[in-house]
């Protein structure tokens, strides 16, 4: 068996724990739609089909937990909210353009 | 505003549909662990950590409807079943390797 690649338990967990941050149902599309720039909630909410405000709430909540996004408040009437990637945000452009590509070739 | 990337109503629908595909909680750790060659039901059941025969079960499905993964089945007894990863899931090696170092840099 060539299982060398996941063998080790820490090597499987770090699979796991990455998923976690960023395998849910909304969070890639909402990375996506972050590369360009920061956006203001209702931008993300318009940008991204099907998803709800509670969903993108939730989701945006995470990801500023795990640092993958930052999040800014404005003292406007109503308050302005703003997202933009952190570091750790924006290296993940490259890779899911390239997961972008691998669908448009054989998914859409 | 740069929405550029995502303005169009078919990209965006792409994105989704790719994680339709390999975005659940489970399908990228079960694309990885056939990275190296074709494996038994059980094997992976035991290379992922986490998962129940349900779930697992229930993904392989999907990946085999999603053309991610063939499912063979032998005539022995008990019966084996093993999953080898299609060209399309192969593509998809590279792509998960970058993400996976993402993660050791800046989740494990």
């Amino acid at each position: 068996m060539s299982e060398k690649k996941i063998k080790k338990s820490k090597d499987r967990c770090t699979l796991q724990e990455i998923l976690d941050v960023i395998g849910g149902k909304w969070a890639m599309s909402i990375i996506y739609a972050l590369f360009p720039g920061k956006k203001r909630f209702s931008e993300l909410e318009r940008m991204i089909p099907g998803i709800n405000t509670r969903m993108l709430v939730k989701e945006l909540k995470n990801m500023e937990e795990n640092q993958i996004v930052t999040r800014e408040v404005f003292a406007t009437v109503p308050p302005t909210v703003e997202y933009t990637l952190t570091e750790k945000g924006k290296k993940l452009e490259p890779i899911i353009n390239e997961l972008y590509k691998w669908g448009v070739e054989y998914v859409g």
